[in-house]
């Protein structure tokens, strides 16, 4: 009865997020998207990511059937259905999200040209769509499963599947964004010497592509998995630590109040008339009203919260682990800001060595990096130990929730950011006004530390839905404990490490051939095209988004592989000990690793910013030529190994937990 | 009465290896060290040198009598005395080896102005010097321990004692070789565009001084540690899980046959007269004389174990696990060769990369080093697998010791690069013909190889070493096993991680300043002397090695004190099994990055020497200006960062085995 309750209200939750959602892209599409010339721009990008995500999604779709099949016949046929399910929802939710961010671009560079206010309206809204989409979707289908089978066991599935999309989109989509990125930069800035987003430049389109299906699509799936990952543990733990499912109904509850407080929270982000105002006095206030909708988002979560886990189980420990989650993602948050925003020391230390030169540029921004890692790590162990306290390993789950609880409003300031760096592109190809062009940097520059934090939650939050899935993983393999002492144990514990290095060093090689094949492309066309290099001729946009979409594409199977089948081969050969010593070593080296490229390459792409602003010489002198060295060695790590590394932690423990009862029939 | 016997033949195994030492020495002493600006700029080296060695010592010896006395008071005074013995006897190794090394340079230069085989031979030599006496000296004092008082906790002092003289020589030379040799670049080649090694640069005998206190002092009191460390844990284990003082004997008694097996490889290597031939040739002749020695100085050691072990012990598995050792060694050596020699295809691919700038010569040596990280890693799981099936944790030190069987030799060769680079730089400095420096760097450009087998060494028996003190730890620390799934444990495992990371950051920023400290020094001397930059003045050459000694010495503190503290801190705040896994944890985490770290920094130099050689335009082109670039990011990742983590791995360990007495007590 009562879990039937909580599945209803937990239904309603996610209609509302969805019902929220529809609102708010009527309001942004019904804005015009400008000149002819414009909207021509944002219709390529949308063909472009279009195309993109339709060739993933067959790739994709033949992956789920096989391996539905495949999880059918070992193990469970209504698993392969709902892991069929979470594979489809999650992409679904990523693919509307993105439409709508596709749209919004030029709708967003259009109102800027009248008011400031207006276009970091549509911005955030369309950010706001992919929040709740993903939010609102996720927690749906959750309810609709288990009201329906109330057996947590096909809520792993349904999370397994929605692993697997996050692993094409998030590993392809980063793969993707940089290969045109860097691509793109090599030959057009670097050998052409035209600035960036100069339309003469064929990569241009599928640049912009990119930022959208990476940081878009990419992130949206990412968080989509973390999400239901880290409310299905802990229901799962709920369910299986406390035998009582009351507190599985808890989590759904929890849930649906998360999606009110995220609404209430990007109802808040608005800012006022501005345009008259210094480039400084914009950037707060667009910063000002993100913190707002953030902090609101999660008082009034903490509030509801107490009171749903007092009425419900009354064990105020619960409320204890998820208060511990969301000051832990805060935190980390702001310390991913710490080390790559220009407004503090780090950034501008490695902005001073770009007078010495790359080297020391590139020196002290990985020293930098290395360094953000202390303190978030500190955090995440600080967390854990704290939420044992509070309730053993489902309260470990419970803090990952809590992380993630208001996650519609924080995924929004970070979807934000890509579709006013789209706007801003747009502006410079269409040749709009400097104007234009200075309000969407405006918009923009506090994209780029939204992005930040957004990545300080992805990564925070992987680590715990990551450890929870080891819980749960361990329940499932009947494993009481997991002895380091052993030498299996010992050979998991650096198989993990392994994996994490390997992956690493696949998918920034994958960028490196994507984006020489980009290269090639562009030197081909402005040499088989008359007239291109001097702005008489069109490119082919879209010959140049259709190659980066296969070397993505292509480039995205070995590593995707890798993380598949070393479980597997971990679990049969070394046995279900070494097994969860692989999940715990290659989430601690992921964790880290994450962090550090994360913050590396914000690091530099700031320092650089911060130069261009006028800092060691500006534009042009060697400070800064220093310093876009720096910017481009961090483009594959922040866009694309980083990212990728929290999908990897994740559907390892996942893969592992599915494959459990064979092994233990194995045995 | 069998122990005794074994004591006395190991003892007369370490002064075999001493007496061939001063066979040695007193051989390359007797060569003239040629002009007198030739003894003169030896003299500087000869002068820097000590000087820093001295001061390190005063430091070291502070610390030494500080932490004594709190052993005594807390621990046993007895354990105070060896550790003491052990502090001493490793400086002592690395100070005579060094003191042969300085005064080994200019004679190799001398020599190679008439003959290649005798320049060859003094290098060679010489390398040899440092590799007995660390063998000699370090079994030399274990043996009389050992016979003396027949308790093998006291040797466990004695292998602390030991870690702290490596902490101090590796970590503090680390930082001095590299200080001098970035900063000299930045300000000599960088700035005033005057070649490597120009008499000119105020900074040039300090940077020929750190590749003696880094690569000779650091390196030789590095395995030092790791020969005494892994030697001590297989006699402990032996006597402890075996419950059976012979195989403690035993352990003697193979480390006395190792020491005679590296003295025949070591009298094998030698090359015939090679004046006319090509450098080609010549580096060709060089290079298969030392994989000679080796390889028969292990094939020796291989039968003598055999049968020391049937006769023994008669338990063949200590000898399975004594090959599997030697074989992981030699497989991880070449494995790093593979990733770090010009011949083959990953520093190939990293120099094509140069082609398109300094950004993707990063990002694929940044590929290439966290690839190069996944055969050793699973050579070292493997040995950790098999060699735990033929002894348990006791097989596992006695693969650790396997892999440094035949130490002497190997440190021979490694040892040989820095005297024969420093050989070239005395030429260049004094302005010998261009063919002295050709030969000079034909047998630098084996060096070079040699370094990176050498390091392949030091980091697997480090690994092996750590895992063995872990062993060490959990029997004194009466812990069966460390279970992952408690939240001390998980904190454990993420702290581990966190403390090489932080180590990695604290190290390379102390790089940066002191290599800071060093461009401004050359800067003033440039200013400050009339006729300096013409070549009518001397440089204050000592100035500079004393800012760069207090530099090294004053940026030592941190990173130092952090590989004490963090073991005793998490000891008596998070507990044993915590503390067990914070070992377990920086193994895996330094493993890899010391791994990756090394062959990056190796894959780039050697990058910038093919290019150098021809390759991609050559000398002055821009392909070459990128791998100068990349060659610069590695000399703190290879030569301060990446060894470093090799002693910290391992005094994590001992801190802990040290602790283990007091953590019990206080429960």
């Amino acid at each position: 009865m009562e879990s039937i309750v909580a599945g209803i209200v937990a239904g309603i939750g996610g209609l509302l997020a969805l019902g929220y959602a529809g609102l708010l892209t009527r309001d942004v599409l019904k804005q015009s998207p400008g000149t002819k010339l414009m909207a021509d721009i944002s219709r390529g990008i949308q063909v472009g990511a279009a195309a993109f995500l339709k060739r993933e999604f067959r790739y994709l779709s033949v992956t789920t059937v096989v391996t539905a099949l495949l999880l059918g016949i070992f193990l469970s046929w209504p698993g392969a259905v709902t892991y069929i399910i979470g594979s489809l929802v999650s992409f679904m939710a990523a693919w509307i999200g993105m439409r709508v961010s596709t749209r919004a671009n030029a709708r967003c560079t259009n109102l800027a040209l009248k008011s400031f206010k207006d276009a970091f309206k549509a911005g955030f809204s369309s950010g706001a769509v992919m929040g709740m989409c993903v939010v609102g979707t996720g927690l749906l289908a959750v309810a609709v499963i288990y009201t329906i089978t109330r057996d947590v066991h096909l809520l792993v599935y349904y999370a397994f599947g929605s692993s697997l999309t996050a692993l094409f989109l998030r590993v392809g989509g980063g793969i993707f964004t940089k290969s045109a990125d860097v691509g793109g930069d090599m030959v057009g800035k670097v050998e052409a010497g035209i600035p960036e987003d100069d339309p003469r430049n064929p990569a241009v389109i599928a640049d912009a592509v990119g930022d959208n299906v990476g940081d878009v699509a990419g992130m949206g799936s990412d968080l989509f998995e973390s999400y239901v990952s880290a409310l299905i543990a802990a229901m799962f733990l709920g369910y299986y630590y406390k035998y009582n499912p009351t507190y599985a109904s808890l989590m759904l509850l929890l849930g649906a109040a998360g999606i009110v407080c995220s609404i209430i929270g990007a109802l808040l982000v608005r800012v006022g008339k501005g345009e008259q105002e210094s480039f400084g006095a914009q950037t707060k206030k667009v910063r000002s009203a993100m913190s707002r909708g953030i902090i609101l988002a999660n008082l009034v979560m903490v509030i509801t919260t107490f009171f749903l886990v007092r009425h419900i189980v009354g064990d105020m420990n619960v409320f204890f682990a998820m208060v511990a989650g969301m000051v832990a993602g805060v935190a980390i948050g702001w310390i991913n800001q710490y080390y790559t925003s220009d407004s503090y020391s780090p950034v501008k230390h490695i902005a001073k060595s770009s007078e010495t030169g790359s080297s020391t540029l590139i020196i002290e921004g990985f020293a930098q990096g290395m360094l953000s890692t202390v303190i978030p790590v500190a955090i995440v162990a600080a967390a854990i130990v704290a939420s044992y306290q509070w309730g053993g390993l489902f309260g470990i789950a419970v803090a990952g929730f809590g992380m993630l609880s208001v996650l519609g409003v924080n995924l929004a300031c970070d979807c934000y950011g890509p579709i006013v760096d789209n706007a801003a592109g747009i502006a410079e190809m269409a040749g709009l006004p400097h104007e234009v062009r200075r309000r969407c940097d405006a918009l923009d520059s506090v994209g780029n530390s939204t992005a930040a934090i957004g990545k300080g939650f992805a990564i925070g939050s992987a680590a715990l839905a990551a450890l929870a899935w080891l819980a749960t993983y361990m329940q499932a393999a009947e494993l009481k404990i997991i002895d380091i002492t052993k030498p299996d144990v010992m050979a998991g514990l650096l198989i993990g490490g392994l994996v994490v290095f390997l992956f690493i060093a696949l998918t920034i090689k994958a960028v490196g051939r994507g984006a020489y094949r980009v290269v090639n492309e562009v030197r081909r066309q402005w040499q088989e095209i008359p007239g291109l290099r001097e702005g008489k001729a069109k490119p082919d946009y879209a010959k140049c988004v259709d190659i980066t979409t296969r070397a993505a594409l292509r480039e995205m199977i070995v590593p995707g592989t890798l993380s598949i089948v070393t479980p597997v081969l971990v679990g049969f050969f070394l046995g279900r000990e070494a097994l969860g010593a692989v999940l715990m070593s290659s989430l601690t080296v992921g964790l880290f690793m994450s962090l550090f490229m994360a913050n590396s390459g914000g690091a530099w792409d700031n320092a650089k910013k911060y130069i261009e602003s006028g800092a060691y010489g500006g534009k042009g002198s060697n400070s800064h030529k220093a310093a876009v060295v720096g910017d481009t060695v961090g483009d594959p790590f922040k866009d694309t190994a980083g990212p990728s590394l929290n999908i990897l932690i994740k559907i390892l423990g996942k893969v592992a937990m599915v494959l459990a009862p064979l092994l233990l029939a194995l045995m």
